[in-house]
C-alpha cells in the first residue's frame, strides 16, 4: 500500500541543496519532555521503553510537536541504544540517571560474543515507521536514525552515560584490536537497522556522533569518522516509494573535523553552536562533495524571551547568509535545527516563537 | 629575602618561544587523586579547603610529583573557585559530588552585591605561592593561576557542576545586561588575584577557561574571550625577581577560536586534545603576535601500557613537528601537557613512563 504523496518536501530539498522558499526547521528531540502531551503519553506506557516500543504510543508522540507548531520534518520517536539492547545487552532507564546495560561490554571475550543483532528483535522500530509514515499523510518528512558506531560504543562500554570514557578510551588505547572488532559489528548493525527504517518508509536517514567530539584528533578519523563512512556506503540509496533518501550526520563538537567530513558519502552535515556558519559554509558548503548544512542555534536560547529567541535566529541565519535560491541548480543550503536536543525545561510556547521566526526571517532573507 | 635561582628555566624558555634541548612537560592536576601520598595529606587535612588553606599542606602537595617525576614546571596546588568563595558565595566540596556554593547568583540583586573580593581573604593562596617557591628552591618555575571570568560565572551562577548550563546560559541569552556586569567584576577580581600570585612570586600565570567551550560561537567571543583579554590587560609584566612573567591561556573546547585567541595579549595557549597541533602552529604559532602551544595528550592515554603511552607521545610530538631550535631568534615551541586534568585513577608508574618518553623522544626530535 503506497503512501500519500509529501505535501511539504522543503526539508528534503534543501538536504539535496536545492532552492526553497524558506529555511526549513525542526528540531532534535523535538518529541520529548518539556511538552506536557507527551509526558501524559509517557505515563501512560508506563517506561520509557514501553514508550518507544508501542507502535501506537511512538507515533502519537511523534506527531505531538507537529500538532503544536509548523515544523517541515517528523523524526522517529526512538532511542539511540535500542540496536545495543537488541544484541543483548539489556538497555534500561533510571528515573532521572539516563540509560543503562545489564551487560557492558568490557572484555575480549564480551567483544568476541557480539554480532550484527537479529533485526526482528527491533521490529517495533520499523514498525513505528510505518506507522509514523501512515499518521503523517504527507504532511512532512519522516526522518529515522542511529547512533553512530563509536557513540554506540561509548555506551556499550561504559554502561551508562560517563564524564570521562576512562572505559572505552582505555579500550581504544590499550586494546584497538578490540576497539576496531567492536566498531566494525556496530557500523554493519547500524546500516542493517537503518536500511530497514528506509524500507519501512523512511524518507532521510540520520547518524546521531553525539560522542565523536570526546576523542582526540586522529583518534576520530579512525575510531568514528570510519566506521560512520562504513555505515554509510551499505546504506539503500532510494526510498520504499522509489524516492532517493537523504543522509544526515551529526558529530557533535566535531567542527575542528569539517574538511575530514567533506569527504563523507552523505547529503547534510550537523553542526553544534561552536561552528560558525559562515565558515562552515565556505569549508563544506560549496563545490565537489559539497553538503547541506543543519543546525545550530544553542538550545539554551529557548530560555531567553521571545524577543531575545528572534534576535539569536537572525544571527543563526545571517551566519550562513543567503542560501541558494536558483532553482536550476543545486547551491549552499541550511537546515535550521538545535545545535543539540531541546531541553526537557523549555516553555513550549518559546518553540513557538523559535519556529515562527526561522519560517518569517528566512523567507525575508531570500527576498 | 630573594628566592633561589633557577636551576631549570627550559619551561619559561619554551613560553617565550626559545630554543629548549628537551620539549618541558608538566601536568594539568600533577597534584592529586593518583598520587598516594596525595590522599595522604589530604586525610590530614581533612577536606579539600582545609588543604587549599593551609600553607604546610599546599606546599607538600604542590612537590609531591616533582618527587617522583623529573617535571619541568610545579602548579600552585588550589581550586579555581577560591575567587568567588572570597566575594562570598560560600564554597564547599560535599564527597564525590564536587564544588557547591551555598549562596549562587542567580537574579539581578545578587549580580548588584558582587564586587572586587578583599584580597586578605585569599592570602591563604599567596602565603602559600611563596611558601611553594621557598620550596622549591629554584628547581623548576612556579605557576600561579585563576580560572577565568566566563569559567567562574558558570559556577557561580549554576551553583555546581553542571551538564547543560542552562541557568548561566538562561541569564546569558535573556540578561545579558546582568551577565557583562558580573564578568566585568570577575575579571578585574582575577587580575587583582593574579597579580597578587606574582607578587608572591609565581614565575608564570594560566587562565584556565575550562567552560569556554560550551559557549557558541559568537557568544564566546562577547562573553569569555573579551574578559579574559580584560584579565591580560591589567597584569603585572614581571615578577618579583623582575623576570617577565609569561601568561598562558587554556580554552578547553576552544579550538575552533584559535584565531581569534591570537590576538590577546599573552604568550602561551593551551589546548585540549581536539586540535591538531600542526594546524594550530601554523595558524598561531608563528609571525606577529605568535604564541607558543601547550597540551594536549588525552589524560585517557595514561591508562594504557607503556608502550601504548609513548607510542602516542610521538604522535603528539610529531603533530607539533621539529621546535625551534635556533638560540638566536625566537620561533615556534611546545609546551607538553595533557589536553585536560590527569584522572584520579591514573597509575603513577604510567606518568613516569609519559614524562620519560616526552623527555628523551623530544630530544631525538631534535637532533
Amino acid at each position: 500500500m503506497p503512501f500519500a504523496p509529501l505535501k511539504n518536501d522543503t526539508f528534503l530539498r534543501a538536504c539535496w541543496r536545492q532552492a526553497t522558499d524558506h529555511t526549513p526547521v525542526w528540531l532534535m528531540r523535538q518529541a520529548g519532555r518539556y511538552l506536557p502531551e507527551y509526558v501524559a503519553t509517557r505515563a501512560k506506557a508506563g517506561s520509557f521503553m514501553g514508550l518507544a516500543t508501542n507502535v501506537d504510543y511512538a507515533t502519537e508522540v511523534t506527531l505531538q510537536p507537529l500538532e503544536r507548531y509548523p515544523l517541515d520534518a517528523a523524526i522517529l520517536f526512538s532511542d539511540i541504544l535500542t540496536v545495543p539492547d537488541a544484541m543483548g545487552l539489556g538497555l534500561s532507564f533510571e528515573a532521572g540517571e539516563g540509560p543503562r546495560f545489564a551487560r557492558p561490554v568490557r572484555d575480549e571475550a564480551a567483544v568476541a560474543a557480539l554480532a550484527v543483532p537479529d533485526l526482528d528483535k527491533l521490529r517495533y522500530v520499523f514498525d513505528a515507521v510505518t506507522s509514523i509514515r501512515r499518521a503523517l499523510a504527507g504532511r512532512v518528512p519522516l526522518i529515522g536514525f542511529s547512533g553512530s558506531p563509536w557513540t554506540l560504543a561509548c555506551y556499550m562500554v561504559e554502561g551508562a552515560g560517563s564524564s570521562d570514557y576512562r572505559r572505552v578510551k582505555s579500550m581504544l588505547y590499550g586494546r584497538p584490536d578490540l576497539m576496531h572488532r567492536l566498531l566494525a559489528v556496530n557500523a554493519d548493525a547500524v546500516a542493517a537497522y537503518l536500511n530497514a527504517q528506509i524500507e519501512a518508509g523512511a524518507q532521510a536517514v540520520m547518524v546521531f556522533d553525539s560522542w565523536g567530539g570526546v576523542l582526540a584528533d586522529g583518534a576520530f578519523q579512525e575510531f568514528s569518522l570510519a566506521y560512520t563512512a562504513r555505515v554509510l556506503a551499505q546504506l539503500r540509496r532510494d526510498g520504499i516509494d522509489g524516492q532517493p533518501v537523504p543522509r544526515i550526520v551529526f558529530t557533535k563538537g566535531g567542527g575542528l573535523w569539517l574538511t575530514d567530513m567533506r569527504a563523507l558519502d552523505c547529503e547534510v552535515l550537523g553542526l553544534d553552536w561552536t561552528v560558525n556558519l559562515g565558515r562552515a559554509r565556505a569549508l563544506v558548503g560549496e563545490g565537489e562533495g559539497a553538503k547541506a548544512l543543519q543546525g545550530n542555534i544553542d538550545p539554551n536560547v529557548l530560555f531567553a524571551p521571545p524577543a531575545q529567541i528572534e534576535a539569536e535566529v537572525a544571527k543563526v541565519l545571517q551566519s550562513f547568509g543567503r542560501p541558494h535560491t536558483d532553482p536550476q541548480t543545486s547551491g549552499p543550503t541550511h537546515v535550521f535545527n538545535l545545535g543539540h536536543g531541546i531541553s526537557q525545561f523549555t516553555p513550549p510556547e518559546h518553540v513557538a516563537a523559535l519556529v515562527a521566526a526561522v519560517h518569517a526571517q528566512s523567507r525575508a532573507l531570500r527576498a
